[in-house]
């Protein structure tokens, strides 16, 4: 990426600090033609007063039209183009269970299911076995032993589960063992290069204890791995930004893609109130402070629309609380919509703020989707932010002379 | 770039005329917050006439959040990216001081050290030593010879001077001599690639030469060089755009960068009417003009707010006259935004306006940071103003049929 090479040149040291605090899912739609948003149906007065301090705009997570999930997202959020940084599927799965991989691990998903006694996929999910049971039976694959790496299995829910490989010299480049498709069986692991040639022997030997371990089995006596994946080399914060950062999350999934930008976990907060005791613990010890939201999405994706508006408003008044630690730039902003009407995360631009001393007013007076189109910001490429975010706290030099 | 292949592929013949007038970091910031801009609090009747009849927008000289020196900021008005044509160091120092650099030429920015007996260096900057004195020191290298190359030695600055090697096969690829540090030795020069290997030797020489004459100096009895550069390969504004381009400035670093473009330095103006005078005298010889205005920067550089207002206001005076000549496109922005408040350049976007009979309307009637938020050209990359003055000037073809 043509910013990190110049953040490398122009990132200079300071002692500002920069609050980040991402809405999941902030954006969102009316429920009917005509209506308001979930954003602008809530009441937020501390959000409207910095609005009319700050500069605000509408983020682009990926590209128009393009949906995000999760991990592109952040990244974009974190100043990663999500476009040429990807987080392979296994890897995003352990991350999203609170899995540190490391260096030398090749991660990925696991599904039970249900074989005939053709060794034919019947149940492509194990018929739906319930999270208890299925915990006992990723218990049983522990004993999997294989020479020279070391083997991790986790649950997730159901019949998901993680698989992850450590030992030198893996690599995620092996084709996923699911056929997509019932009354075949599942395929063997194939390596898609040279390099992945062990990891697919690897995978291959994994699958053969599984199926003697879970022959007894009468729902799970089968799996098929998918989205093999090391982890992703991302730059650190400390590297491109030469910022300390902080990530103040609930949930391991935003933990986990917050670690593998390099932050440090502060805290184990289970609560907005908690995050903030943390922020304001660890207040001098960090340059930069992600804290991740996380029920704006969630109950977009439950088309709770009223339960959205009450999160948001619950947001709006943890800021006072930030404010009086007088962050030099406080960026509030969504890492994609979630507007309840689709149930699900969306393309639409992301309500963006940044409040600063050196914002140029854009003579705004509230924070919603609609007066965002009218900010400072304008629309931009979410992997941005952080550029703005570094300028504004003064830690960018000039580019050229 | 892709629009300079475009350009090459659409730029059509036409008599039309485009003035683009660069009121040098133009873009300001309130003193206080709910405060106006230096261009919001300038009275402009005329800009704000001309935001009436033409479109208005902000330019983002580089990428959001970066702060761009004159070099990009004009690189990116005149349709270069300025990520992709870099002006070395020393080559844009030559550029600075009027030094007109050739294809066969390396430059390097010089700066006087003191040294002690042992040949380490005690002051990075030969005690401050003022220009007369330097002056004087510089024009003793004259004297120095360097087999098959010549060289240039010219003054710019107390303890600062320009340096410049002409001849075949040279290159710029020669690391720093300046160890950022006193107690140690200059370094050597080091050629970065092979074909650099000569400029390092021709530079050592320089060197050697440069320690003997300089032995009995006090103070500049040392020296180091930086920022080694050729001139900047940039297509020229006949070849891209078909346009015989004239530049009329009175400082010689942006007659410089519009040398560097292929442009005709027209005139010896020493103020803006006279800048005026040269534009109606040359009207006819030329398709494009480039009229550079520094003391919106230079204002703003000294944090004088109220100066900058003034000369805003005496940019807008200065309109009618250009009006009077009729141009088919006139463009009015900035290099980079100067906000006096920061007394710097900033990353601030651009407020600029193209004034054409085919302007859109888009229901402005002001001119200013914030009216040009809603104006009709958005935000954009200033390497993208000139695609559009080209085609308001009706001198671009269709794109596919």
């Amino acid at each position: 990426m043509i910013e990190h090479e110049l953040l490398r040149d122009l990132a200079e040291k300071n002692t500002t600090k920069i609050v980040m605090l991402v809405a999941d899912g902030l954006g969102g739609l009316p429920l009917e033609a005509g209506g308001k948003t979930e954003l602008e149906t809530a009441s937020t007065p501390n959000l409207d007063r910095l609005a009319g301090r700050g500069t605000s705009g509408s983020s682009i997570p990926v590209l128009p039209g393009i949906t995000p999930g999760s991990g592109p997202g952040h990244l974009g959020l974190f100043g990663y183009d999500p476009l040429e940084y990807r987080i392979g599927r296994g890897a995003l799965e352990a991350t999203g269970i609170g899995f540190e991989l490391g260096p030398d691990d090749v991660a990925a998903r696991g599904n039970f299911c249900t074989l005939d006694a053709a060794g034919r996929i019947s149940d492509r999910r194990a018929g739906r076995i319930p999270s208890e049971e299925s915990f006992a039976v990723v218990e049983r694959l522990q004993a999997v032993r294989i020479d020279g790496v070391e083997t991790f299995v986790k649950p997730v829910k159901e019949h998901r589960f993680v698989v992850v490989f450590r030992g030198p010299g893996l690599d995620g480049a092996v084709a996923d063992t699911d056929p997509q498709a019932t009354g075949v069986e599942p395929l063997a692991p194939v390596a898609a290069s040279p390099a992945a040639e062990r990891t697919a022997r690897v995978a291959a030997e994994f699958v053969r204890q599984a199926r003697t371990i879970l022959a007894s089995e009468k729902k799970a006596n089968g799996l098929v791995l998918r989205g093999f994946a090391a982890k992703p080399r991302l730059p650190t914060f400390a590297e491109l930004y030469g910022l300390r950062a902080a990530a103040i999350a609930v949930y391991p999934m935003y933990k986990g893609l917050a670690r593998l930008a390099g932050m440090t976990l502060v805290g184990e907060a289970a609560s907005l109130e908690e995050q903030l005791d943390t922020l304001a613990g660890c207040w001098q010890d960090h340059d930069f402070f992600f804290l991740h939201f996380k029920y704006t999405d969630s109950t977009g994706e439950d088309g709770a629309f009223a339960d959205k508006v009450r999160r948001i408003e619950e947001l709006d008044r943890a800021l006072p609380r930030i404010e009086s630690l007088r962050p030099d730039v406080l960026v509030v902003t969504g890492d994609h919509s979630t507007p309840s009407r689709l149930r699900s995360h969306s393309w639409h631009p992301v309500p963006t703020l940044l409040v600063a001393d050196t914002c140029r007013p854009d003579g705004l007076e509230r924070f919603s989707e609609r007066d965002c189109l009218r900010g400072g910001l304008g629309q931009f490429p979410a992997k941005h932010l952080m550029l703005l975010a570094m300028a504004h706290a003064l830690r960018l030099g000039k580019f050229g002379a």
